[in-house]
């Protein structure tokens, strides 16, 4: 099953130089991951509040190919890089609605599972892996 | 002609004390001004790419009346409080789309139409004038 | 005792029209209001992760007089507009550092002092409350 | 030389998970790369307007070690990763100010030196060649 965040592009995601602020468009990937849990009917907040799972990120990555400009309407395909036992990594591409040949960005995010208060790593819920697992696979970049 | 954005709150919206982070909501009616402008076919990048027209916010204000967690899902209802030939205030009230007598915040926004380059107030355009005049009117606060 | 905050505008403030987002003013304005209380000894952070007060912000504005750019150094000035038992109320003003007649913005923050967990109005701690009262006193607008 | 910039996280910085929110720590990395270019003279909202000159992000990466919480003071180290005629990638360190043995984040940032009309690559201008070359080299990671 693919999965595919539509978003549009806003003002407050630019800069003065007129494209997107390179840092907003990894929050751009985080958006479609929760976008893709709530369609899972994983509840983000509810597993914040619970305070017993936390999914932070370790290590994520950006390729900016084509710079976006407010309006654009864009595509994020999501897919399962690795899934191990305390952690995963998603692979996300940006493209443009109208054409997704046009690639805007490129990345990843690599997220470990931890108990919150402890800040150590703990075996990652079933319900999250299989959700994973539903993702279309990513080559290894 | 009523307006309505959805909006699902994000990760990146809130803070460390749990709810969306004051200013963000702020943010949010703006997405749903450019939202209007897109659906009414005013290109916002385009007019400050061409760089005749710009339509800042002089003023604005919000009232925070009950706090969002990510992961809701929001309407923002859109209103024009006033029209002038050289600017406009908008209204936005926030709803609960699972019940819209849930109200989250309301504001304005005042925007003053000017020349970019000079500074200097200017006649709005006739279609964004035409554009406003659809939205429903908002009771002067 | 008057309080001063130095900032210097960075690119992720400004958006495609070339200057400030009207939003993140006020995000600077509360940077402000966080490094008074970090001078007072008042530790936010850990008021938060207690969870026995919270200080939301129920109303803001915003007056944008003169556009900021990416680079620019500004001061804000943080006055006391208003104390009550259960809240306050602080005003802004972001002045250029090379000439604090050239004002850039003017606003306010409304805060009400909470209970987080039941979201009900408690007593502001005597400690912020006498903070506070160290601050100039703004002319109610 | 070593460039070093101070940085205090604010509330608008994390999320509600009660840390920085991971995409803002790249924000932080560039507020840091701005302040190193001022440092050195170099005028970069006068390059945006000018228009001759633009210095996109065209890929990044970050490792976050230790999470930071609202109020944390941390030094940003800037170092030079590689030089080449048409861009350069910079790496950054953020560590506590209390304990530079304290490793909160790192990363790296790889710019392309284009002509932003034409989006194409272009030579590096001398003066920032020349200032990039004064701060302390990276190992190649």
């Amino acid at each position: 099953m693919s999965f595919v965040y539509s978003y549009t592009i806003r003002l407050s995601d630019t800069d003065a130089a007129g494209v997107v602020y390179f840092a907003n468009i990894l929050t751009i990937f985080h958006e479609a991951y929760e976008e893709f849990l709530a369609t899972e009917g994983i509840d983000l907040n509810g597993l914040i509040q619970e305070g017993s799972v936390a999914l932070p990120i370790a290590r994520c990555s950006l390729n900016c190919l084509k710079p976006l400009v407010c309006g654009d309407r864009v595509l994020v395909n999501l897919a399962l890089q690795s899934l191990r036992d305390r952690g995963f990594e998603l692979s996300y591409e940006v493209v443009a609605q109208s054409d997704p040949k046009i690639i805007s960005a490129r990345g990843s995010t690599r997220h470990v599972c931890i108990d919150p208060q402890k800040r150590l790593k703990v075996a990652l819920p079933k319900q999250i892996a299989r959700s994973l697992q539903s993702l279309p696979r990513a080559v290894e970049q």
